[in-house]
């Protein structure tokens, strides 16, 4: 089985860490791919971000060769709905992986990520998924996306922000918000005594057991293939 | 006052006709500049549609001159999100102008689109938009979007559509749910008896609305203009 | 066009204050006719004088000349539902315009009212109109609507209160919660540095807009004009 | 214990009816008044003759001498939030207890009131009172409110009405969405074989149930009594 | 008329209690039995022991003689459900109870429970009973449920724990969330200056309430009598 | 890795069928131990056979030896959130299962279960799972559970009740509403053309993903270990 892991922005450091992350979760007959999209930006910060790595990562993808399933890397979950249109197999954003997940684990969860301006974007993904009522909380440790390659004072900062969000929220699970966070997941879970879920593992197995399943994206209704278009005539114009 | 008035799709008939519903509905002051952006798919059906029409459409903001406000013609309201961030003028899309407006209009309303495949995509943003409730339905005359550029057959398909779906529902308003059947609604309204609400129109007049009261884009939270990139080295590859 | 813009309390400063608010939000060819309902309670704080002033409300809407749409200018939106009813133009309260204007400029808003009593009501509101998921907090600045007559030291501590609500609730953009804080929002906006929504001139800008676009309130359902009744005998008794 | 049991609506044979529902359901040692507000409409159907309605029970209320609990025996609810700032002891809609008693003995229920144009208020109420997931349909018999006074022909029409509607929303208990139809819900129940919730009993026994418990309204948020205005000078004009 | 109360869990000191404060609130004529099942937990504290108590308390309803109404005196609910499929007689649990109570004396009401483990369950139960958005909060005050059996020290606790959450809340009445509080509920109220609603005695009075109005449990839905199984053979075996 | 597959049931048949299904989907290194609780009712059609289920399962899991993560194959997921209180692996029911399983392939499915007297236990159980906006309708094919160890006949049924489902709901994928199905899913699969989820393979994997993650039921919230009581005196009694 061949799952191929995007992280849909450009960070090559990033992507190898959830390429890691990834490949570390696999079961023994899975290859999982990592890889992301050259154009994308850098870091995914915003709706405006997202868009654009959501082109790229549907761009990779056409290119790329067939896969049985697919992850994408960022927990806005960008682009999640226009891949599942382009392919037969599922395919799974880690924030919704992570979110459902932690449903499994716990009573109530609650979300750290990096930046502020994340927080509406993914309180949003969480009442469209329908477990807003699971989750007490987003928050922003405040830090930028990329300062989690050097996991050191990062680490601290998060480890602290995530023991205010826990007490304060009376959560029993954390869910880390952001790719880039993914193997710090592990430390976490040891000074803080909850479950701490990362998305791009639960992704990678959460995939790999409907391929498993033979269960596909359903191409019946909103994910069906996208429509040829009978093309009428020139481009763009200003009228 | 300056409004970018922009078909995310790159059909030039549509884009006529939605620039002349724009351009009827603007006060005498207000110059509406009818655009697209060249790249973008012919129409906008599903996710997949979206994403790349969003991706040009965010470079057409970028490439136009400054404006005081903007609507986004695709009632999937595609890119929206994303266009607030990069500008400080108000930004609209036609799909939340148009449901807006109907709660101001009607106890109850149902969306008539063009595919079954942007029905959830509808029902989805209404849910988002906090319209759900009173939303009776979103419904699909079965008719791609290009359909409409020839507004003849298409017309008696869309108004036996809306009597069945008025029925059902038993709303009191009708949206059109597609930036092609704008220059319809009149013709519609006049048939149905019941306020039969496009957002072109609607999104040009809240936008010249806010701008006149000098309401901007707010710029410190979900909207704030992107940050930059503190580059780290090369771009993507296969791990 | 004619626009009716009614102060539901019997407030002479305060209805002077609403006019002066949308006489100024008004187009050129527009006449706002500013006006308040002699028998209502001077200023609507809670339910009894919310029911209270809609029937005043009514009864002056009766008596008025035609016009071509409304505006009620109570933040509670106490009436709208029932004007709707009696008239053919299009009817909107501050309350519902000032929440859906913040939605097109926010993520996420605040409401900052005048009393305590008022934030089940409003909270209600925002429910109802369902938008209750971009609003994260109604809040009172624990002063009585008529204290805004004086804006001089109520101007001061609404803008305190303000700074609290937007660092508590971290929202982007705050909405005031009174129709006697309306001249105040722009001051307020200056020092705020987020959009502060102000619904008279909201409200007067929508209205207009349906106005022009030939939109009215529709007719067929929960809106209908009342039913005649068929008297049957005596009135009230005790039994 | 005195109970006043208002029929918001003026017509002395559906108050008859009311009043004599409400003493039959009442235990021995308590006193139901049942009475109307001789200004009101003669039956209550919309908005707009729930704001007249409300008036002039208000009004009522202040009229009448002291009870130990209040019943307002419209559907509607309307007028109940504003009645229960007025006074100390518990308030009830027979909406609201119909909706709530349904929730005690049936997974599902579905409401069967008069005239379309009451549907989007009940939907709403049943919203507002977090029921909307047990009421699987709210439905309109076609039928004036008046005609009930009349028995005969009305309910045939209203047994078929339910029996459909039963049968459509697959519910296990039907609620009788007006106080006109109260004395109809035991020859209902027989013949539906579900159990027939009509709220003017309901409600006389749960007000009957708060008061034994020395339950009142609370006073100290959105239903404190309301507070007195200091006037300052005259009362509406035209600016 | 006979009503069971049964306290789903063996304490017999909180047996006694809500025994004495069920008999307290019936009418003259209404027999109260108060009783619990011997095998279930000492105290209902989470998922686990609920299941226990549910199935004790189900073999004690088949047990016991038939009875016109059933009260479950535990405040998750636990059971009610089951026992709704087994009886005929209306069934209500004091959860549900003392919410749909508080909703009728108070804008938004806040529940004081025992354990924190309880409060998730709680917050389940308000949503599905459709309450959410009238519960401010769902608090615990830290002490066992076997606490209250001893008066003294737990109600200094629980007093003034209950002050810091109608603070925190800004709520306008205060629900006991446990049965094991029942009897400091009178005390509490006289100390809060708010409702204090227990479930035990508004429980029993909606049941006499719904027993004298000849409501029962509809038995053609979800709460249907229980099917007869056609055995096939024998029991558990591992495979 | 072991995983205890339990059948709430104690269908010997049924509890093949679902062992047999369970160990298909396993990886290599998986024991899946398929099992029931010899006292349980033969089938769980409502409430009350779902109390009886979920107090032998919980027997069933103290007297089983330690495993490494749970699955409760009752499509109710009746006794889930208890076993999770008595464990420390994760457990997952099927119902969830599947419904997350679901939201992964689809935009919206349906349940089509075995009585209508399962579906209000389904549709509140989407709702706490918060997927009710991703269900379009929860259905009954009117066969008892039992009817599906008999596939032949059971099938054809079910085929064609899955028929009407999906084009009435305009449905995506199917989740079938019963572990009886489970073998009936690749077969109904291949006829209908759209994902049909069935949970024993969704949850077996999905359990064997969170162990191989090393991802524990959380232990400080609402699922920690129940807590020792401190025994007081005597048993039940009458009072």
């Amino acid at each position: 089985m061949r799952i191929l892991l995007i992280n849909p922005n450009s960070s090559p450091a990033m992507t190898r860490t959830i390429a890691n992350t990834g490949k570390a979760a696999a079961a023994p007959g899975t290859e999982v791919v990592g890889t992301c999209p050259p154009g994308a930006p850098l870091s995914i910060e915003g709706h405006s971000d997202g868009v654009l790595a959501a082109f790229h990562t549907l761009k990779l993808v056409e290119e790329s060769g067939p896969a049985d399933g697919y992850v994408l890397a960022c927990f806005d979950d960008t682009g999640v709905d226009a891949v599942r249109e382009r392919v037969a197999g599922p395919v799974l954003g880690i924030g919704e992986a992570a979110m459902h997940a932690a449903t499994m684990l716990a009573c109530r969860f609650s979300i750290l990520t990096s930046l502020e301006r994340s927080v509406p974007i993914l309180e949003d993904n969480a009442a469209r998924y329908g477990l807003a009522a699971r989750c007490r909380g987003v928050h922003a440790a405040q830090l930028p996306v990329l300062a989690f390659e050097d996991g050191k004072s990062a680490y601290a900062v998060l480890r602290d922000a995530a023991r205010a969000v826990l007490e304060r929220d009376r959560s029993d699970a954390l869910v880390l918000g952001c790719g880039g966070m993914a193997h710090l997941a592990p430390r976490l879970a040891g000074e803080l005594g909850v479950p701490v879920v990362e998305g791009v593992a639960c992704a990678v197995k959460f995939v790999e057991s409907l391929v498993s399943l033979n269960l596909k994206t359903s191409k019946t209704g909103g994910y069906a293939y996208p429509l040829a278009k009978t093309p009428v005539s020139g481009g763009g114009h200003h009228v």
